[in-house]
This record gives structure tokens, sequence and C-alpha cells, in this order.
């Protein structure tokens, strides 16, 4: 969606590694915003962007006014499995199948070989994964890890919402990922119980948590006692700003 | 969906007209079928069928098993606009579902730069046109006129579960239609009319009748004063058998 930072950046260094064209699309999609969400306000910044992307000796950048991606209103969407409703897609109603209504146009007019993804987005890399197995899309699809602010917040266009007071706050939920991590390493094995406490911990310190979930990394389902791959999930509100972020573990 | 008929061997020509390299899928897709509907028992004849192929000098037959294209449940769909509620859609639901999904399935497997539908599934390659511009396929539909048996009966593999009686009754379907279009011709503008004579006709005459429809050709919606362009469709039940037609009119 543009407005890129070193988070974007991290992705393209990997495409320009792995493919000899590379294609940046910068599109602010309507379909995946709720009407009370900050669809108007959301950061908009293409000639810096392109300078960026300029020196990073992109071939390409796909930026289409709406109406080039949206003639007619777009009536036609991917019906996603009920994991498009859990977590990210039960706070935000419509959320996955904009993205994926949207990433599915840009396969089909863009139609790469490769198609990179941050793990920021947790939840939206799973079912885009999802989606290009189902759908058998001929694309691989390669993620690249969260890139971090010093104190350990993710980067996020939706970091510049933050007052000075808030951005010193929205480290902690980080802090928090990395406390039930621990807490996993140190053999806790009763989830909801992190789950909880994380959650309180947060509102306690003013959050609005929508949610923090420990989770198996390959299905988003509850971790069963055998299951090696973790990945904690969370989203929480600091002021009217919204932040997500996850960590992964092995253990 | 293979056990093909002149009706298929004529998109096969028209593809051989149009592209250098034409790929022939055969596949009777279960997702378009409900669990009352035709699937088990739909004739599937694919050693006759690539016989016929080879004779048309086709380049690939891509006839998949069901393991190959459903390796786990189907979970993303295409959810499509009200429009595949609609005639079809509203005696077949899902079916329009089914046949978009395993349609952008093949499209993506096949990845052609030409598909060629027929007008006998006149809803259908109107709601196909509708998802490659919607959904951004890089892929020219081209269609091709419905092919009839010599008393007008439009060719398809279910006109064998007919018996003897049933066959010679069949071609009437046909006949409605054609008789709608001669009272369009003749200055007739009340449609809802013509439908509920060619209605209580084809009941009279033992048929069951699920819809008769005059439409606006572009828009599968009721026709307008001014519309030039109609389609009349038609579905029916004459024993157990479901058969549709339909006629373009451009008045």
């Amino acid at each position: 969606m543009g407005n890129l930072h070193d988070g974007h950046l991290a992705l393209i260094r990997k495409a320009k590694k792995y493919a000899d064209f590379v294609v940046v699309s910068i599109f602010v999609n309507p379909l995946q915003f709720s009407p009370n969400e900050d669809f108007s306000q959301y950061p908009r910044t293409l000639n810096a962007d392109c300078k960026l992307l300029r020196n990073l000796d992109v071939d390409i950048v796909f930026a289409p006014d709406e109406k080039i991606l949206f003639p007619v209103q777009q009536e036609i969407l991917v019906l996603l499995p009920s994991i498009a409703n859990k977590f990210e897609g039960k706070f935000r109603p419509g959320f996955f199948c904009g993205v994926a209504t949207i990433v599915l146009k840009l396969f089909n007019i863009i139609q790469p070989d490769i198609a990179i993804f941050g793990k920021k987005d947790y939840q939206q890399l799973h079912i885009i994964r999802l989606m290009v197995q189902q759908l058998n899309f001929p694309i691989k699809i390669l993620d690249v890890e969260t890139i971090r602010a010093a104190d350990g917040l993710a980067l996020s266009s939706r970091n510049q919402y933050l007052d000075k007071a808030q951005r010193q706050e929205a480290s902690y939920l980080h802090q928090t990922l990395k406390n039930i991590i621990n807490d996993i390493i140190a053999g806790q094995n009763n989830f909801s119980l992190l789950e909880n406490k994380a959650t309180d911990k947060l509102s306690e310190r003013g959050w609005k948590v929508d949610y923090v979930s420990v989770l198996n990394q390959e299905t988003l389902s509850p971790v069963h006692t055998r299951d090696k791959k973790i990945v904690v999930l969370a989203a929480a509100r600091i002021g009217k700003t919204r932040l997500i972020d996850n960590i992964e573990i092995h253990r």
C-alpha cells in the first residue's frame, strides 16, 4: 500500500535477489478497509516511494488509479475458508476477502513467477499461500522477516499515527510476545493462561486488546501438545491506532 | 466435461483456428453438481474422446484425476454476484460457484491466451466473461454457436438420458424458443405474457419448467423497451432429464 519503510524495502531486496525483473505494486486497496477504518487518512507518499524504489533499481512501479482496478463495482470476490474470520478477520470483517481479491487481481495483471510478502501480516501470508495452492496460481510465495525499530516495534505505516508517549509504549506489544515465548521455552504449556496474562497486562497499561493467540504455525489452529512450530499473534489498540505483531518459535 | 459431441468439436475447431497450441480440458467437475444431481451417472468416455481429439490434432488433453485438482477439500471459491443465483443458479444452487472455481483453477494451470466456451450454456458464458473482466485474467474469451440436431434439439451429453419418446418431444424446447422469437419479431412487447404462455404450453405437454426468460443479452436483466439485443433462456425437465436452451435475437 506504499508509504514505504524498511520493512517494504526488505521485501524488494529479496525480490531483486530472486528475480531478474521486479515489479512493485503500490495501491491503497479500498476493498480491505471497513467503513470505520483509516482508508482516507492512510498515508500516501508516491513521490517519496518512487525515489526509494529508483535507488533499489526496481524495474516497474505499478501504482494504478482506483478506476484502473475497479472500472465497475467489484462484484466478484474470493470466498475464503473460516480461518479468514478469525484473529484479524474477526476484528476486521471482510479484510481478508478484500486482500485476497486485490492480490488475485494483481497476480493476473502482473503475472509474477515469484511474489513476496512480509511475515508481519502473518495471517495474510497464510491466507495468500492457501489461495495460491487452492486456486493453482503458478506463483512461488516468498516471505520476509519483520523489520523492527531498535526497541522492537515492528515497522508499520500506521506507527506514524502514534504520538510521542504512545510511540514509547508501542514497543510493549513486542515485549509481550517475547514474554510469552520465554514462558513457553521455560516449559509453560497452558497457552490460554499465557494469552490471558498477556491480555490483562496490556489492558492494565491502557491497550485495548483484540487478541493474543498462541497457534500452530502451519494451520493457525490451537497448539497441540506435540506441535513444535508455534506462532504467537497479537493485535491491540493504543489510543486510536491499531497495531499487530507476531513471533515464531520452534520449540 | 468430456463425452464429446459435435458441440464440443465446434469449440475445438474454433480453437485450432485462433491458436497455434490447443489444450482440451476434460474433467467432470464435482464442485458444480448438487448432491441430488447426476454426478455419478454423468457419461465418462475418455478413450472415445481422445480418439476424436487425435483426429482434430489437439496438442494436449488435460484430463486430471480428482486428486490432482483437489488434493485437499476446496475451501477457496469464487464469490459471484447475484446474477449467479438467478435462472440456472436458482435451480442449481452453487452451480456457478463450482463452474467459476474450476474454470479459474484450469485457467491458472493451463494459462491460455484464449479460452473458448459454447453459447448453449449462455449464463455460464456470461459469468465467465464477468469473472475474466473483474478478476483481470489476461485471457480472451471466444464463444461458439450452439450445435443442434436436425430437429433443433441442442446437442448435450444429457440427451442420451432420453428414451425414444422423450427424444422426440425434446425438440419442442427449441420450438418454444423459436415461437417466442417469432412473436417478438411480430411486435409482441409483453414478455411476461410470452414467458407464461411458453411455460403453460410446455407444462401441458408434460414438461416441468424451471424458467423461460426473455432477457437483455448483455446484462441478463429484464428487457427494457429500447433494448435491441435479446436472448430467451429456458430450462425444463422431461422425465428426469433436465435440458436447457436459448436463442438470441437482434430486433
